[in-house]
């Protein structure tokens, strides 16, 4: 039997979506309000997913403290109170929009997760608009 | 990588669950309250998902804007502040239950959707009776 | 030293603004979408705080389960899945509003609530719009 | 056309995570604050889902109603204001984890579900860590 | 010109309503299922209002880390996973009603905080049952 | 009788905490992660409290309508999707404080609102962390 345990977390940042290889005007025409020229920001709310079976000796499909731990370290720490865009290695030639980010995301996570479990990531940018992986 | 994108949207309608085929009293032995002859109401909350590959030029699966402006024209402007029963062309025949509403809506969003991308639908009638559709 | 003890509850009900003295153009000017002729509802979510010392002998203000009684009775029972125009006594001369329904509120709970008791009613009409009186 | 209903629950429960098995020092490693001897507790909340198609005469997938009192009669009534480690059979020999409780509920739902319809289950021990199963 | 500012805080406890001066029908009566022999428990959630003037050249209240750190270590250290009535010291001799613990997570933090503040506290059992003082 | 009506609103917005009169030392000391010295950001969440007595011709305290449109008009315009420190004229000298952003924004409602009107502005820098002026 499967199991999916979750945890959330989450992190304060400032972005600004452009593609520098596009004029002005059609970075404004695409990107609107989120193009604007000296960063807004987000309270962006973090789900991870991992998908498992329950190990019979602890009840449990992983360490739920070793994961948050793991979120902590390699997602909070590097994006917490950062912009994105000039503070995060990963977005200098990425724009950070949702899917972006929640792209990056798994990436960094998937590559400490053990190959045996399933991953996902559901990232909220706002409320109202949230992107989801896996 | 397929990513999906969610997008809320709201209304607030009137309603009342009726089979007109049958005698009141099993109206008001399956619909209960829902069956009360003078309408009671909700305040709708949805939540529309697109599936789709990242587009590498934007960064997104597809603009957020376009999005909402279609749910706002196709779904919102023509259920809220309706009585869905009376008010609402698609249940003049059909009982508005929330599984109804949500499918009427899926396949409202599916006829405009690009076909390559993947739709769901997740309707709440109250914070604790919601229904998913894709 | 005064405790406010807060119980919630709600009701999903249909609803018109309208006041019957003006012309049709004036209600749909002052009342917009909420005017619309066959009703519209909405999931209502109700706030009651009572104001009190805390009895020695039992650690509590009040009984909350008495006070859930009394909600359920008196507001739950009354309105829950009813068209507050053309259903509920109090509304057939008087339009509800948020702030009417909440001040009919506060009177039906003030004549059930000890003297010693202060009283306060919170509305949510929508998650965005609410009312509060006391 | 496969729809997805959704019903939530709750209940307030103690507990304690341990394994009998293990030596006290490792029960504190693995499972830290949750160990804790005298218990500790959670609001819990569940989310049932019930997935198959919408029958035409009453268009819903099933009557919600009798969704609620399964819920009511196998779940809340069983495990609310409870302790699960010495009140509740199912977790006599079993650790109440998050996972493990999910798991119990969704074998309890499913001898009691007909077999034709998808039977899922999330809960929240709290609403930074939940679990999901089907 | 006054401000409030607010911090929230949550812990996790067992705990069991029972006043031991009464004979054993009286307590199930007046607690009902609060009563249950083996304990219950919640996720409280804790919402601490220190009201004061802005300080010009921070820009502040005060603090607001210097009053998490107080509310980690007078509170939630001493509080979470934890049976309110056998673990925690204040509720030996005093019902844990949310009344009470209101109260005494109140004069906890009334005796660490400079006078010049006011204080409020405000504490969910339930995200339907809370209680503030102050 | 006094009636409050509230209306939420929100804005994304970027922003850093820094006094220019003190050592960069001093500024990261008391200002944590929030001096960061490229912004970052947050989703603000606003709600606006007017108080006054029922219009016995409308049943409302005032317009809702007109108070969303100043509030759109005057704060959200202005604020959202914006730097809070480099692009509203507010803040060239401000430290941009969740205390300072609240008051600034009593202010500007206050000056059109009618005098009978009582005010009060809560804002919410994220779920855990919010004040309120009023």
């Amino acid at each position: 039997m499967l199991v999916s345990v979750f945890r959330k977390a989450h992190f304060n940042a400032a972005h600004r979506l452009n593609n520098p290889a596009w004029p002005e005007e059609r970075n404004r025409e695409v990107f609107g309000l989120c193009n604007s020229p000296n960063f807004h920001g987000h309270n962006y709310d973090l789900e991870v997913k991992v998908v498992g079976e329950i190990d019979p000796e602890t009840g449990m499909v992983l360490d739920l403290g070793w994961l948050a731990d793991l979120i902590k370290r390699e997602v909070e720490d590097r994006f917490d109170h950062k912009n994105l865009n000039l503070d995060v290695a990963e977005f200098r030639d990425l724009n950070p929009t949702a899917e972006n980010i929640a792209s990056v995301i798994w990436r960094i996570l998937r590559a400490h997760l053990p190959e045996r479990y399933g991953l996902g990531v559901r990232l909220y940018e706002t409320p109202r608009n949230f992107v989801e992986i896996g």
